[in-house]
Order: structure tokens, then C-alpha cells, then sequence
């Protein structure tokens, strides 16, 4: 039986792709499509399985809390979840008007980018240097990336756990070239017009070379990780809030 | 205390450069060197207590068996080891004179190319699309190599496991670019002189693509993988016959 | 004074970029738009500088033909042009109503890929081997790309004026990784969701390696070659026909 | 009649690979080979055509004044030549004891990267952003290297007389990952156990990217440059002093 799917933010930028994606998608069914303004107790379990939120940071939090006493489960798109917002949500599950009711968010849904950042972290242990590098449009305000600090701050986890003490580096004389150091791990921010959002990890050892690389070139990349999301929920057994694509990833 | 190694081979082009990494691992101190010729009964557990064996596919069998009737743990470099010899070294452990005696065989001790096959892996159900290159130097004789194929055969295994089907190719002339296929996989060589080992794996979905490179630029690539080889056999709990680096990394 | 740029096909996938690239540019002015069944003798001397056409195989002869009895300067973006079309448009210049009248045809017109064409030909004659890998979406029907096909004899000519020989390459085993050889040079096709079309071209010599690579992720990708070609014929002094956008680039 | 080629500093790093490379040359043969406290007075045109000198910047200068006054061309690999150095030897030149005498300097030998920052240059005005990327091994003590600032002066060079403005980059908030500005082009620096000297550059316009990069994987990398200045000196026309390998190529 097919996956009945609500969309909020429908006609967003990344909603009118996930309304286009649940349509494509033969184990699902659009359910209702909402936006700014509509209301959000028409949504219903007798109408809607999971709810596919991707809206703008200052409605999230409110919108999720209104779709967690609805009594659905949620997978959420929209980025700017902080610690305390991210305890709201839990609170409210815990009373949650279904039992094992689930809530997803995720700050990066593109499975290529969330892989590169596991690959990373299970890589570091075993490597002398590790530098990242992260490629972006150049109408981007802030560098380096979000998903580019976790990952220099996952290489550091790793290699701390590991027992690796600081990388080789013999620079004397620098302008700035060397990037920016984040737990030890040199960031480099490229902005070029004509890329989208890319990850790059180098490792090395003498005589050797590993690379990870992760390219979006297109929002669109972000759907194979929502549909993965919204199947997660849809079987269960995730009640309560997950946070991050890699927890439904077999790593 | 620190491992004593011995090492069969000492002056060939592998064994050379093992010679040079025990010496210049704190915790190791070099015990014996042999070569052809040299009588592999001077090795006893009194005075080694990890030999590494590299020499060449139509010696290495009979060294691992006489070094097992030595009674010391052994690592192999060499190649060309079928199904046949393996189990003629299993055979031979299990009549061992020492408890728990143990023997690894790697046929890659690069950590970056074992790291690149088992990510390889792990991406594969995730991916709609997915192809192999290799790049060697050209004074190679077999296209393409073992690596690669068994990179492919890995991919093949992942995505049969997650249910994925054929590959999208609309590929309807082709003069044979697009490669060798290996169990649904696409496999390309390259042949170029500079180079030397290199692998490089491409999945892609709509609007996304993960890249994993491995690049060996030099056999003193392998080192690291040795002496963590040797690391794994002094601390024990291998008993028997071990196959493959990845069994060594905590992946 | 602005350029007055009309544009043939205004409506189609390529078409409609050009409308919005010439509205985009302050140096031109958009006049007519045309699509199939509009009437080409609308367009004249006195409404139009420069047609832009990017139609279909099956009817861009006639239009420029037709463009050409007009009197107007053509930039021609449809693909298919053979050597007989091409000698009709030379002869149909010789009787143009209009003297030192220009038609400009491009097989590609990404910067990037006329760019990395060039480059591979001054490159190789430097460099004891050089493989062409291309890569594109799964949908596309044939393999290698024409562009590859065109980059491969253009470093094979380059080869043979130099008096370089065969590339090494000791290869005895294949099942056809080595890919398609076009004139001496290995030339391999990837297919991949999510690619759009891209080119890798390798050049090695002992010790080092030279890559070029252009990434067209985006039909967007060929405004900056179609505007530079029409301000090139607004400028003058290419009179008949042009072939190829490296005639217009400063190499 | 094959080309007689000293080497001076024939057992140093490079001064070994020389000597290797001209007796392996079909069209030259290898005259003395001098280092330290040898007498550079005994390299005379009567045994030698070509003087290789691959010493360190403390001795070069002299070196290359004494076979100047010895009237013998000269082949420098030696670095570290100021203006000011330079100006001597075009001094000495001038008062050569041989007419139309010849010597030549290069700070960088590796063909691959002498044809990337050739590259570059060349297409910096087609694109909207361009920044490079330099990779060395952990032991170098400067950053970035000094071909990554030649490469971004060229870039800034050619975008100035193609009347180019900034570059877009909308970054407001950065803690130093977006590297050194070198005349208005970003320039990151990457060191990484394993590599040894590689440039990256990269440029993009919306929906297409230019890659050029360089890989030196060894110092045997120099060799092929250095024996095409050999045989440009031996075949004359170049009489004074000529830097950089650019020169020598087809470009």
C-alpha cells in the first residue's frame, strides 16, 4: 500500500521538488500540499503517513510542533535547527498524541555528501595528513561550509580516538594560503561560478593517496535521501527524534 | 617490548623497503633477514616473533608452509595466491606446532585502495549509476586489474543485495568505450606512463555524484599496511588464516 | 549601439536560453523571436544585426539559406552539419545580397570544451602517452562523443607532426577496459546519472601527468560562446563561413 | 653527430637524474661530469656543446660566469635567481668569448606544469572566477609555492586586459578559509604526506568548469625539460640569456 505523503512549503524551492519526487515515486502517494498560510490541522493520519516539511527556519520549529500534536510523523528539510530548538522537538514527542510517534531532520540530504562524511571519519585514523576542501557558487555568504566543519571536526574526532597526534607540516612563511585551521584540520573555501555545493577530503600517506569527493550540482540531488527518509518512517521503528541522513545509511 | 620481525625477501624490491619501515618503527626491532638460498630454519619463535614473507608467487607457498612448521606467525606480500594454496596453508595451520598460530595474506597493502573497495561498497546500494577506472603505468601486462575487478564484483554483490537492477545505458553505437563489463559493471584502463597504481570509483544519482580515489604513487605505499599487518599478528587473536587488509581495519 | 539579435528556435531547449542570454547582455537588444512556421523574411537588414539559430538537424540547411537571401549575419547552433551541407552554405555566401556577409556555425559552443580541445592539441606533442576519457548522462545514444572523437585526432595529428611514435602500452590481456582507439589514441565513454557532458583528457610523461577537463553541467554553459560569437560578427571582418569557436577565441 | 652535454653538480638529486637522462639520450652523448671543488676550466668547447648546471643558489651565479667566460652554453636548473643575478649574466654575455653564445634558465622544468601556467593564461579572460589550488609534500616551508604565484599573476594579467573587473564572491563571514588573495586571485595551498609537487586551477562560468592541473610525482620529472633546452641550445638561435621553459615550447 502506498506511502501517503504531505508536503509543507510545496511551492518552495525544495518543496516543489519533493512534490514532484513523491509523484514519481510508485510506493508513494501525494497526500495534501500546503504553503505559507494554509492550515496545518487538515493534516490528519487519516489523510497523510509521513509529512515532508521544507520551509524557511523562522516557521520550522512551529510548524513541526503543530504537525507532532497532528499526530504524524515528520521528516524536516529546513535548516537552522539549534540544540534548544532540537529539545523543543523532543519534549513535544514525548508527548506525542500517537505512540512511537518519529520526527526526522537532517541538515544535508544528499546521500553523496552525508557518505563522504562518514567515509571521512572512518578513514582518518589510518592517515598521516588530512586536508578538506569544499567548492561552492559564489553567491554563498559564508565560508567555510556547515557540512565542511563537520567533517574536519569528525577527521579530529577520529584521529584523536585513534591516538594520531598534529599532521606534518613544516610552513614557515604563509600569507593565508594554508586555509583555515578547524580542530587541526586545514578548511580551504573555493567560490566559483557554475558549481553548486562540493566536498573534497584528501588523506595521505607516503606514497599514497585517498580521495573523497562529494558533487551536488542540483537541489534535485537532495531527493533519493528524502524518499529514503520518508520509507524509514513509513516502516517505523524510529520513534522519537533522528537527526542526520547517516542513521538510515547501513554504515 | 618491541615485535621482533624477521623478514624473507630482504632484498627485493618489497622486502627492501620492509626492512627500512621495521627499522624505523619504535615498536619493532628487526630480527633476521633471509633471501633465495637462505635456510628459513634459522627462524625460530626464540628469535622472531612476526615474519614478513615477500618474494614470489612460485616460492611463497612452500616458505609460508615451512615457516608455520617453524612455529612463527607469518604476513604475506606475495601474490598469486589461488583457492587451492590457501587451503593448503589452512591445512597446514591447523597441524601447527605452536597454539594459536597465525598467518596473514593482503592482496593489497595499500590502505587507501582497501579503504576505496570497501567504501565502494558500502555506496553502492545508493547510487543509481556506477563505473570503475584504473590507471597504470604502461608497462603493465593484464587490463584491468585485480583491484578493479574485484572493486567491480563488489558493486555487482551491493547492488544485487539492495535489490537495484541494471544500470541506466542508452548507449545504442558504441566501438567499445564505454569498456569491459564485469557482473553489470562498467570497468575502463588507462595506461599512462608516470602513474603507477590508481583507482578511482564514480556513483552518481540525479543532480549528485561521489567520487572515492585511491592513488598509490609508490610501493612504499604498502608499509603502513605491513607494519599494521604485523601489529595485528603480535597482539594475537588471528588464529588461523586471515585474507585481506580490510579485516585489519576497524571498519 | 546595442546589437539587435533575433533568434530562430526562440522557443525551443537551447532557443530560449539565448532569448534570456541576449536580454541579459547589455551590448544587445532582443529583436524578433521566431519559431517553426514563422515567416524568416520578417527578418531583415533593417530589424536585425545578427540571427542566432538553434533548430534541428532536419531544417537548419534551409533557414540559413533562407537567413543568408535576407541578408543578415547568422550564428548557427544546431549540430548535424556535414561536408555537403556545409559547401551550400559557402556557395549560397558567394551570391549574398549583402557584401562580406558572415555565417558562423560551432559544433560546441561551451568555452570550456573548445578551450580543453585546444589545449590537449598544443599539449600533446610533449608527452609519451595520452588517453581521452568523456563523460556524459545515460541517456545519451552514442559512444565516445563526437567531441572526444574530435579530441583524440587532435592529439594523434599532433603526435605525428612531432614524429612521436606509438604510446607504450604493454598490455597483453584485455576484455576490452582499454577502451575505443581512435587513431593511436584510447579513448574511454562513462555514463553516469547526473552527469550532463564532460571531458578528461590525461597526458604522462615519467614522473609527471598533465590533466584537462571541462565540465558542462548545464546547457547554460554555451551562452558565453553563443554572445561572443554574435559580437564577433557584429564586429566584422569574417566574412563567408566560420567553423568552430576556437576561431574566435584569442589562441 | 650527437650533442656533447656536461653536467655540473652530476651527483647531486637532480645533477644524478641528468647525467642518467643524456646517457640515455639516442642524440647525445655525455662529456665530464663535475661537482664540488672540481675545475670548471676543463669543460672547453672542444669537449662540450651543452653545460647542464644544477647546482644550489650559493654557487650558482659563479658557476654559470665561469663557463660563460669557458665559452660553453649553459642549461641552469639551479633556483634562486634574482633580477640582480640575472642582469650579470646577461652582463657577462655581452662580453662572451664565443659569439651568438647561449644561456638558459628555468625555475621549473616539468613540461605539465610549465604548459598548466601556459594554460592558464590563456584562458583566464573566457571566465567569470578562477583560483588556484597548490599541493606539496609536508616538508616544504613555503606557502603557496612560487609557480602557484606566477600562475594567479597570470591569471590577474590576462583578466586585466581583457578588461575583466573582480571576481563574484558574496562571502561575508570567513575565519581565513578562502586562502590568499594574489592580485585579486585566491590562491590555497594543501600539504599532504605522500604528494609531492601538483597545481590545480580552476575556472567556471555558470554551468562550466575549466580544470588544468599538473602533477610532478617525481624529480625525474624534470628531465624530459631539461633535455629539449639542451637540444635548443645545441641547435642555436637562442644566443643570450632566455628564462623559462614557456619559450621552448610550441605555444
Amino acid at each position: 500500500m502506498a506511502v501517503k505523503v504531505s508536503v509543507v512549503g510545496a511551492k518552495g524551492r525544495m518543496g516543489s521538488h519533493v512534490v514532484e519526487a513523491v509523484q514519481g515515486a510508485q510506493d508513494m502517494q501525494l497526500a495534501l500540499t500546503l504553503d505559507a498560510g494554509d492550515d496545518l490541522t487538515t493534516i490528519t493520519p487519516s489523510n497523510t503517513d509521513v509529512v515532508v516539511e521544507f520551509t524557511v527556519p523562522s516557521v520550522s520549529l512551529n510548524n513541526v510542533l503543530a504537525l507532532i500534536a497532528q499526530g504524524v510523523d515528520v521528516v524536516v528539510g529546513t535548516t537552522g535547527w539549534t540544540a534548544d530548538k532540537l529539545a523543543q522537538v523532543t519534549a513535544a514527542l514525548e508527548n506525542a498524541p500517537r505512540e512511537n510517534q518519529q520526527v526526522f531532520i537532517a541538515p544535508n540530504f544528499a546521500i553523496s555528501a552525508v557518505l563522504a562524511d562518514h567515509f571521512a571519519k572512518v578513514a582518518a585514523p589510518y592517515f598521516e595528513s588530512a586536508e578538506v576542501i569544499e567548492l561552492h557558487h559564489p553567491t554563498k555568504v559564508d565560508a567555510p561550509s556547515g557540512t565542511a566543519i563537520h567533517t574536519a571536526q569528525g577527521i579530529a574526532d577520529a584521529r584523536r580516538a585513534a591516538g594520531l597526534g598534529a599532521m606534518p607540516d613544516a610552513t614557515e612563511t604563509d600569507g593565508g594560503s594554508r586555509g583555515q585551521v578547524i580542530d587541526g584540520v586545514h578548511v580551504h573555501a573555493i567560490r566559483l561560478r557554475g558549481l553548486n555545493a562540493h566536498e573534497e577530503v584528501l588523506f595521505g600517506n607516503a606514497g599514497e593517496q585517498l580521495t573523497i569527493r562529494a558533487d551536488s550540482f542540483d537541489r534535485i540531488s537532495f531527493m533519493p535521501g528524502v524518499l529514503l527518509a520518508v520509507r524509514k518512517l513509513a516502516a517505523g521503528g524510529h520513534s522519537g527524534l533522528t537527526v542526520g541522513l547517516d542513521k538510515f545509511l547501513d554504515l
